[in-house]
Order: structure tokens, then sequence, then C-alpha cells
């Protein structure tokens, strides 16, 4: 087990990478009163777990997947904090995927205007990005993470213990943000190349987690609050990955992510951003996750959900950011009309 | 016109004092794009000032009135800046009294992860305190800004020309906090008792709302977070006042804590920690805003209210800040039923 501090201004935290990193919950809610926030599927597979590691600690399960990621989730949540009596001085124990962390990050960030959060992520897309790095958020009026908050959590206990229960559409997801690392971090990229015939292997994702972790932590000390331009690299895939998600669900935010990218080559290519060398290698990186790109009938039209992202500053343009080449990146400005021919790309199957 | 810093660690604010602060909202804005969220009962008395001051800025008006304070009308505040399409880079400029600096605050803290917030106070409760120090909430579950977030303003502007058209029951309730603040400060309660009878002169309040808000420059730039204890004097007079207000509605909040510090008075007395004299002077500071004390009908069990306050750390009792001298003050944690037959002095009338 690998113990990777992450040193932000407002609160540093520690992440636990590895085996035996959830056995070491109980000493990280330290004698404190406990309040788990998990979903119906992890309670259901870990339910007994949890009440072995905090005996008598209240469970709030919500239930799963993003389209309850919204406001009566969230308000569910405070209302069983509330039936429960728990203080201020209390560890809220988000224990779930990325909607869990969001969610009960963002419930310990506002309960009586902040308590202690403890972050066990069970997915794999959880343990490499979603986890770390304190951004929660829920979903609100058709826009993705709206209404949120930034909330460093104490720690973080990525176990692989928990990937070993994952279907394989939650082991693409998770790799659609290692490979996004892979594109920023050249020896993360290189290490990919290098074991692609292992990239659903539970140990060589476990290991290459850690990795991503590490990435993580070093651009979110550097930029806790998406400030200086430095944090927004993690946004690599996300515009056009958000847009696709909102207009056409089903998929998982990993493969939008990498369906984002794919299309984003284009992107870097055509406005010279990167060389079409670089480009067919973003490609290639896609594509050891995701061999067949689907085709989206309509996608010109989610240029609607990208005029709403929250990266843009300027009315009728659409923010993204784009890979320059081997651990370099660039954010460019696109007029609405650019951006949605763009997307045209994807109406034909690649 | 006076500028009085507020170094907090998060982010440091300037408060404007004086007449002339208004006159610099187009300023602190400074060419951003501004959205304004305001009651119904400002928009009516200043609407056209807004308009002139912030030209196009869109102006969402929730509707008046504590009892508003919710998620319901938070989410409203989303919906209208999510449909006038506001970026990250904007500034929510809250134009109201308490609730409305309360729910604006916490809206442009959770809007996208945060964005910069002006608080405008235009009651005299908002202008000596509440508009200062960077606490947002609503109230849920009957439980008092349960939900919220400290959040720091820019910039306060704190001016006297709102003050004219406030009711005697708005002067009353700005009186609370500023009889509060003359028992935390010592040099503000001489000032107060010198001045007795001047209380209702607007020339007079605004001269000591710039004293309150010096004071609590003070206390909030040395504990942000409520988090060494420092702050929780604040909170004087409060836990009784906030469980009377949740169980009986219709006074202000700033008569409340009246009441509250009243009540608590005899507390401070019976615990030990004050003199019967500094007793009677906190009564008598009281009464130069509330002449008369009202009974409240059953008043032991707003016990129940008190046991869900923040500040509580221990099931089963309630906290309470007492005064304990001029400029000094000490937390006790009373048993319930303790804190409950203290309750039953308010059963009769004083």
């Amino acid at each position: 087990m690998e113990i990777i501090e992450v040193n932000t201004k407002s609160r540093p935290s520690r992440v636990y990478c590895g085996e035996g990193a959830f056995a070491e919950l109980g000493a990280c809610v330290g004698g404190k009163e406990a309040f788990v926030v998990t979903d119906t599927n992890v309670q259901r597979l870990y339910g007994e777990q949890i009440a072995r590691a905090l005996p008598g600690a209240p469970v709030c399960a919500v239930p799963a997947g993003e389209r309850h990621k919204n406001e009566k989730t969230l308000f569910k949540i405070f209302d069983a904090m509330l039936a429960a009596g728990v203080h201020r001085s209390a560890v809220l124990v988000a224990l779930g995927g990325g909607v869990v962390g969001d969610m009960g990050g963002l419930a310990a960030a506002l309960y009586m205007r902040g308590i202690r959060v403890v972050q066990v992520p069970t997915t794999l897309l959880a343990q490499v990005d979603s986890s770390v790095g304190g951004k929660t958020a829920i979903d609100y009026g058709g826009v993705k993470n709206v209404v949120g908050a930034f909330w460093q959590p104490d720690t973080v206990l990525c176990d692989p213990l928990f990937l070993h229960t994952l279907p394989p559409r939650e082991i693409r997801c998770g790799l659609g943000e290692i490979l996004k690392t892979g594109l920023l971090d050249a020896a993360v990229g290189e290490k990919l190349w290098a074991s692609r015939g292992r990239l659903h292997d539970l140990a060589f994702l476990s290991e290459i987690a850690a990795d991503c972790v590490r990435f993580k932590a070093r651009v979110v000390a550097e930029d806790e609050t998406e400030k200086s331009g430095v944090r927004k690299c993690l946004n690599l895939g996300h515009t056009t990955g958000h847009a696709l998600e909102l207009a056409y669900g089903r998929r998982s935010h990993g493969e939008y992510v990498l369906i984002g990218m794919w299309l984003e080559s284009f992107i870097a290519e055509r406005e010279g951003v990167c060389s079409p060398e670089h480009a067919q290698y973003v490609r290639d990186t896609v594509r050891l996750a995701l061999p067949r790109i689907p085709a989206f009938r309509g996608a010109r039209d989610c240029v609607r959900y990208a005029l709403l992202d929250k990266k843009n500053s300027e009315k009728g343009a659409v923010s993204v950011l784009l890979s320059a080449g081997k651990g370099e990146y660039a954010e460019r400005i696109l007029p609405a009309a650019r951006y949605a021919d763009y997307l045209g790309i994807l109406e034909e199957r690649a």
C-alpha cells in the first residue's frame, strides 16, 4: 500500500492506494461519529463489510446511477443525517462510485457548513480520478456538475478489493480516465502502451491507478480550484464527452470521455494545435479501450449542451481542452457553429 | 465612508461602510457579467436604482421572508442563473436583507463550484452582522442554517441609504445584533449606553454599524470557519433565540436574539459564569431595545429545537454561549433537562 499526499491550500488530504487501504477506514474515522453514504448496489455487495468496519454507523443508501445525482437525492441524504442527529464533529464516509463520491462529498461540504469526509471509491473511475481533488457536485437543469463545491476529503482509500465485482462496462469507464492521464503524463502514456495487453488485468489497473492519483495530486496541489488553468488539463475530452453524455445517456462517463478525446483529436489537428501524427496517436490510444467509435445521429445538435459547459467564458463559444503533444495540452475557444461542424464527424461511424 | 478589511484565509474581503457605499457597486463588479439576487420588497423599492447601477444585469427577485430561505428558493435562483446563461467568471450581487444575503451567498458558493459575490445589505441586521464573514445557508428540516457554506464576499457595501425605508420592526431586529456586539466588545457597549437616547437615530445607527463590522472583521479573521471557537462568541443569545424562532416564528431574528440573551443571562448567573450584577447589566442592555420580554407558553418544549442546534457536540446536551462579563464570554454544555428548566423562565411574562 502506498500513501500519496495531496497538498491543497484548503485542506491537505492523503490517498491510500493498494491492498489493505479499506482496512484503514476505522482508524481514519478515529473514534468520531461516522455517517455512511453509499448506493443500493454497493450496499448489497459490501453492506456487511461496512457494518464491520464502522459498527453502528447509520448508512444512507441512495439509488444507484448518474440520473440520481440530483437535488432530490442530495436532500434525502440531509434528511437521513438530520434523522440520525449527525453532529458537526462527525465524519461522512462516501463509499461508492463517482456519483456517491460527488454527492456524499457535497453533502459533507454543506451539512452544518461543512464536516469532514473520507472517500472510499469502489469503481475504477472513482479510484483513478473522481475521489481525489475535492470536486463535488450534482447535475441540475440539464447541466453536469453545475451545483457543487470544492471540498477536500481528509482521506481517500483506494482498495483494489472493490474492483473484483465491477462489470466490464465499469472497467472501460475507468480506462477512459486512465488513458486521458496517459495523454497528459508521458510516463503514464508509455507504461500504458508497454502494458497494453494487460488493460483488463486488475493487478495492472491497481498499479496504474496509483500513477494516475500521483499525477492528479500534483495538478490539484498546484491549482485546487481551477483558477490558474493548470487543473483545466483534466478536462481533456470532457467538453464533448459531457455534451454527448447529456444528449444520449446510456454509455458510461469514461466511455464518453474516450469518444470526446477521439473527436477532439480531429479538432486539435485541424486547429493546428497538434501534428497529424499526434492526433493519430490520440486516436490509437483511445482505441486501446474502445476499438470502435459508434456513430451519433444528430451529433451536431449537441452543441447546445456544450454551450452550457462550466468551462465556457464567452457567450456563443465553446471551450475545449486539447492534447497538443505527449504530456502537453492547450485550450481553444471555438465559435458554436465551428464546434458543431466538428461534432458532425461523429455522425458517421468510424 | 470607511473601508474595513476582513482578512480571512480563504479570500480577504472589503466592507465599505457609510454614505456613498452603494455608488461603488458598478466599480466592484468591474465590467464583469453581473447577476442580481434580491427580494420582491427590495425590488419594488430599489429596482430602478439597481437597474441604473448595473444596466442590463438579470435580476432574480425571490419572495421576501425567512420562511422562503429554503431549498426551493435556492434552486429557483439556480434556474434563473442557468436561464440567463451566467458564466463562471460572473459576479453575483446579493442585494437585500439577511435572507437574500444568505441565499444569494450560498448560490454563489455553489454555482459552478463557486463564483464571486458582492453583498449589498439593505437591512440594519444585515449591515451590522450577517453580510460580513461569509456565512451562507438555508434552513432545512426544521433546523436553521443547516445546509450552507463559508463563502467570503469580495466586497460588502453597507450604505445607510437603505435604512430610511426600514419599518421599526427591522430597526429593532438590527438592534438585537448591535446590543449583542455591545456585550462582546466593551467599547461598543459603553458607546451604546452613552448614546442610549439615539438608538433609533439613523445617523447613530450607521456609525455604530461600522463599529460592529470592525469587531466582526477581527473575530472572523481570527476564526473564519468557527474552528478555534473564537467565532462562537457571535452566537451569544442565539441558541435560545433560534429555538424560539423555530417554535414561535412571527417575531424577527434580532428580537429573538434579544430574548435569548435575556434568558441566557439567568443561565450564566445560575451556572456561576457571571456575577448577578453582570447578569442584570445584560438584561438592562436587552431592555434598551426591548422594554418588555413577552411570555412564551410551553417554552420548555423548545428544548427539542435547541437539541438540533449546529453548535451542539454531545447527544442530549445543549451548547450555549454566555456573556461572562463586559467583553467576555464562555461556552457551557447543559443536559437537555436542565436547559429545559431554564426555558421555563420564559413561560411567565417578565
